[in-house]
């Protein structure tokens, strides 16, 4: 028939991922820890984009706006193959919502020196 | 001579507040309390636009994100009289930098029990 055979043309609309957020080839993903892990250390099991399992060990105090580098665990760079973007995890800390009269008294006498 | 008179117009600029931002009538200020403070409690003297000082009492735990809403410390309205916005105040905690392996074993102890 009278039709032109043309290119095809794909439009990729990057649906917004619920646990990461990209940006360039970095991944940024926000982990919820607790406030006794924050203050104590703790060991994470990340799970990645592509099925994979990383865990992650902090040992440092996790202070608001903690964020830590996974570096070449982002996207692929689609330019220069093997090359991947960092993967940031930053961190939200989870404070109890109460605390017993004992516990604030216990928790004065252990932080009263400590900035 | 031959100059018409004309009305004066000014034109205000508001400049940004190092302490409080401004939100219609509302203020918003961000207040820094220690990990200590947030925990067990604090009594802080919040200076005011007017020059005035506020004392402000907080006994709940200080989660991250905690604001506390002031009724009527904030901006007057300038088309109500007498009527005023109100001062919200946010919370920022700074976590020790470092804690020893014996305060770590203590608050875990503490914290243990608690979500």
């Amino acid at each position: 028939m009278g039709s032109v055979p043309a290119d095809l043309t794909f439009v990729i609309v990057e649906k917004e991922h619920e646990v990461f957020k990209r940006e360039g080839d970095d991944l940024e993903m926000a982990v919820e820890v607790s406030l006794l892990e924050a203050l104590t250390g703790c060991e994470l099991s990340v799970a990645l984009l592509d099925g994979d399992n990383m865990s992650l060990r902090i040992e440092d105090v996790i202070h608001p706006g903690y964020v830590t580098v996974v570096q070449g665990k982002g996207m692929p760079n689609l330019k220069e193959k093997g090359k991947r973007g960092d993967l940031r995890v930053r961190f939200r800390t989870k404070f109890p919502q109460h605390l017993t009269d004992e516990q604030r008294a216990e928790i004065h006498s252990i932080l009263q020196d400590s900035s």
